[in-house]
């Protein structure tokens, strides 16, 4: 695909992998990660799959000061034949270089970052779980690193892929969860960073979040920052609504992250001749339509739950129960159908899904 | 002051220092830094001076994910009596246990970091540039290090502290610089974490500060992120505006940083008997006061600059020249008054500045 070199130093010793049932979110990594170097004028150097370890960081990096930072998740899953099985790499890769433009930060190759995590899960392909519903969650991120309290990009990069066993997101099966209708906070604001996939957004968003789980919701609906009226996203989520046989999600408004499940899930709902729209949705519509009883389903949409099915929505004074707190047909089949071609279960007639071939001879 | 033991383990080696007449701002660091571990249920521990060095992080550590980090900063100055000064430390400290609750991190205790500040520079005391103009910078951060990629706060930390001699602000006196209204980008809004010292909101100004340099400008002054009427901050500093005899600076409205700098200066102003005025102030009215000629002078304020006065404002098609691109008289006498103060030559009637008595025997 290209001729870089990524050269390749193995771990001595390999670290003890985890009980498949056992597996949580983001704890546990494997035993090798790919590194590469950018400085300005040279630009990305030393492309390396060395042992997992501590990154040496000088005190007065950027990352650490002024937050440029960008990343992106993704999943790989073992299929029925033992092929290990990515789904729309290269739409990460595409968003990674849109969120660096954001910030500043150097773009990387797409397709030597795709031959990087092919190439570090082939190493470490041992590490993918089989039991129903885990998986090898890939981080790629990038960091800088230019020891300089200026304020302004730095000139030196660093980007890493590391990779961790995750377990089933639904560790009793899909069901649907509370959500708070967030007020006070806003995540992200037209003009500001909210289309990136970057740090700021998700440290910005952590004191709502914790505020909700105290009372015992699991995620915030966060509300756009101009009028507080329009719905923007769930949690680190994006989200849908299916209101009278039509399914409604925001549309890309300048402040909600690009989801590619969403995009995924447009797709799917465009085949099935659904109708479905990407429109600005108010949550005086929202309840609205839950007064009337055409609130069918609402769910959100990401790489870690993949449909995770809103069971109640409390909204100030209001509470709005979503079909009976039970997970909607259209919400199963589309966690069915997404899963199963992610998988390899089902037919994937998309060109999704993409099979990691490079076997490293080691 | 406290009981709090603060370990020093001395560098073996010392650095070269630069000259006084070649420092930059934050290139070069000191040859010690103060470090402090937390962890959730054992709070802060190993409170430590050790030679300055790279940090070793996970690289699934929670600042490179989703940015928990705060900081601070503030300047060490020689007085007259080679005895050495400290301006306000106390309302640093403050602020960055404000900032650390918005971020969902640790308290840090603030005499015990003040302490650990002037241990810190006591033992890098021949560090500090004598040159007119030139400062010890210090800056205080906290950086989030648990391994753990769920979006969630850390349950881990580390507080650190790093010195680093800088030179002159202004290299050939004070002069006023050439500022671009941002009509695109957006700093913060209220509900955001516009009011922390943190990260994310420096990346996410750095795309609209390298299109304004690209353009001839040093800085971008922000507008609200909500009507895009009124004027929040000018690059990273606080700005002020002397329209008609009187002084009106935005007032604190949940996305500004309430700067120290800031506070002083509207205590020197209220001490001169200075009409002075907190408020919202829109660019439409700035516009309207320069077509009147009532539109006297315009400075931002902040650690690094003290004082910078604005010569001229590029809002879209309007051109407005400030003074006759000349330095006030008032924002001359405030950049006089306050590093005056600041360096133990003017006196000091409000208790601003502390001298650093920790002597430490080595």
């Amino acid at each position: 695909m290209t001729n870089h070199v990524i050269t390749v130093t193995l771990s001595e010793s390999k670290k003890q992998k985890p009980q498949s049932d056992q597996l949580e979110f983001g704890r546990v990594f494997t035993d090798h990660m790919f590194v590469a170097d950018y400085c300005e004028g040279q630009g990305w150097t030393d492309h390396r799959i060395i042992p997992y370890a501590p990154l040496e960081m000088d005190p007065a990096a950027t990352v650490f000061h002024y937050g440029q930072t960008i990343f992106e998740g993704l999943k790989a899953y073992v299929g029925k034949e033992g092929q290990v099985l990515l789904f729309r790499p290269e739409e990460n890769m595409r968003r990674m270089n849109k969120s660096s433009e954001r910030l500043c930060m150097p773009a990387f190759n797409e397709e030597i970052a795709i031959e990087a995590l092919e190439k570090l899960i082939s190493i470490d392909k041992d590490w993918i779980p089989v039991t129903e519903g885990t998986s090898l969650y890939i981080r790629p991120f990038m960091v800088a690193t230019e020891p300089y309290l200026g304020v302004s990009p730095s000139k030196k990069y660093k980007f890493i892929i590391i990779l961790s066993p995750v377990g089933s997101y639904y560790k009793e099966g899909i069901h649907p969860v509370k959500i708070l209708v967030e007020n006070e906070y806003v995540r992200a604001v037209a003009g500001g960073t909210g289309t990136a996939k970057t740090a700021g957004n998700y440290a910005s968003g952590l004191r709502a979040q914790e505020i909700a789980s105290k009372k015992g919701y699991s995620q915030v609906l966060w509300l756009d920052g101009v009028e507080r009226k329009y719905i923007e996203e769930v949690g680190s989520m994006n989200v849908f609504f299916k209101i009278n046989g039509e399914v409604i999600t925001p549309i890309l408004n300048g402040s909600i992250l690009e989801g590619i499940t969403r995009k995924s899930i447009l797709q799917l709902l465009r085949h099935w001749d659904i109708p479905v729209v990407e429109r600005k949705i108010s949550m005086e519509e929202l309840r609205s339509a839950h007064q009337a009883g055409t609130l069918e389903e609402a769910f959100g949409t990401g790489t870690a739950a993949v449909v995770s099915p809103i069971g109640e929505l409390n909204w100030g004074d209001d509470i709005m129960v979503v079909n009976n707190n039970q997970t909607g047909e259209l919400s199963k089949k589309l966690y069915e159908t997404l899963t199963g071609i992610q998988t390899g279960k089902v037919e994937d007639s998309f060109g999704w899904v993409v099979e990691v071939t490079d076997t490293v001879k080691v």
